[in-house]
């Protein structure tokens, strides 16, 4: 978090027309993740006037973050010391499709783009938040509907050309704890929210979107049996991003989100970095 | 992109169950980087309407790009197929300090910030490109100076608070062919700029920065003994992006650089996606 000095410094030199004018948003100090990552909620720090507000809708990625029961958690291992070799630093594993990740096309799809060939500029998209938390609070089955997509059309006007269309489902404040973010029941199925097809399929037909995120580890509900708003939305061309955190603290329209997208070559998708700016 | 016959086929004979119990490695093989996605110099993306142009400053990481000796290349292992599993997905295993990645203070100092818990605020910053290059071109181990800063703010102004300050070397455009970019000579030693130690001093003493950039592995030029700019950087809370892509295609006033930093837990630095808007 900066000091209040040091923001001073910044509003008093930086140009707010250059940033504005580039990504719709501007500067915002943070609350620094704790050591875990796990169970606390980011709020924004209001900038000084002619800033606006960052948030952080991204996972710490660690060992202890749920993860889709095909794959494995992240491992991170030492490999360099300052006392031993004068620097620090780290060998990371992980498979694709743990933490706050994307999905790309080619994920489900034989001849779909792989991560690292998506445009950079579908990576900068209006951000719509779909909360649908007081249903999943209590149903976890619940999917987000067409209904839910036309209400808060009602609410914030027809979604924008090139939108990211995020579901909040509240799940990410069970982040700190595997088995309840899992839900499982007395026969191992997983519960948890998620797009249903025909949502998924509006978006791809009725509107214009760059891609789609979710609070959960699955754009489909976990108890679905087929990945049918997975292949509507990545056999369309689009893009997933899963284990979004913070959805609750970020405006349901009007902001903008930046989605550092892996670029490690053949990607079938991977960890990111995602702000939103509002 | 799909054709609708084949999202139906697929979604026919894709099942849920296939994905959970798909736990068996496939053959790992390992994914080449595309042709396309070395030594390539990407054009601006005209973003749609009420924005500007993006600019991808991240090369792609894949295992032929130059390494930092003490590191060893990505490695990309598929680990899931559509054929066999219902989906694609690969493993990737990567030391922190390869492809385009961040410093974070940790790597040289041992009470350093990680990466993980850098504020968010600090990766949207106003872009400096110090270019270099005329005088790379003729001497590999020369230094970004105090005097190409002096220069740069004649041009351009006082370097905006907050700055991001990037080192325009040439060398991106020697990415596809790592012995060139290496430049070792008879002897093994490395030759490739990076910021001289008064340089980095009066960054962090005289101006007020977020962190440098370098087109190289290492913010130090390759033939120096000592990492003396990490030190002076790094040692002042700052953190470096190094192997950055594309800047000479940046303006070197007036952008915005945004920094999609890794996330992962206690990460001395890490892959990083990083985008300029101007």
């Amino acid at each position: 978090m900066c000091a209040p000095s040091i923001i001073e410094t910044v509003r008093d030199n930086l140009s707010r027309r250059r940033f504005l004018t580039a990504v719709g948003g501007s500067i915002a100090a943070t609350v620094a993740a704790p050591a875990s990552g796990l169970g606390q909620q980011q709020k924004p720090v209001r900038l000084a006037k002619g800033f606006r507000d960052v948030y952080d809708l991204t996972h710490t990625f660690g060992p202890k973050l749920p993860v889709f029961p095909a794959f494995k958690p992240v491992e991170i291992r030492q490999k360099f010391s300052i006392a031993k070799d004068g620097f620090f630093a780290n060998e990371v594993t992980f498979d694709e499709h743990t933490g706050t990740h994307m999905d790309a096309p080619v994920h489900f799809i034989a001849k779909g783009g792989t991560a690292d060939t998506l445009p950079a500029d579908r990576f900068f998209a209006p951000l719509a938040v779909v909360s649908i938390q007081s249903r999943a609070a209590r149903d976890a089955d619940t999917t987000l509907t067409v209904d839910d997509l036309l209400a808060w059309e009602k609410a914030h006007g027809r979604l924008p050309a090139g939108a990211f269309v995020a579901m909040h489902s509240g799940w990410d404040a069970r982040i700190g704890d595997a088995n309840r973010f899992l839900n499982r029941d007395a026969k191992g199925t997983m519960h948890a929210p998620g797009f249903s097809e025909e949502a998924a399929r509006f978006l791809v037909q009725q509107r214009d979107i760059v891609g789609a995120g979710v609070d959960t580890l699955s754009l489909d509900k976990a108890a679905a049996d087929k990945f049918v708003a997975h292949l509507a939305l990545l056999g369309a061309g689009k893009y997933a991003v899963e284990l979004l955190a913070n959805l609750a603290a970020v405006p349901p329209a009007g902001a903008m989100v930046i989605i550092g997208g892996p670029k490690h070559a053949g990607a079938s998708g991977g960890p990111v970095r995602v702000f939103a700016v509002a």
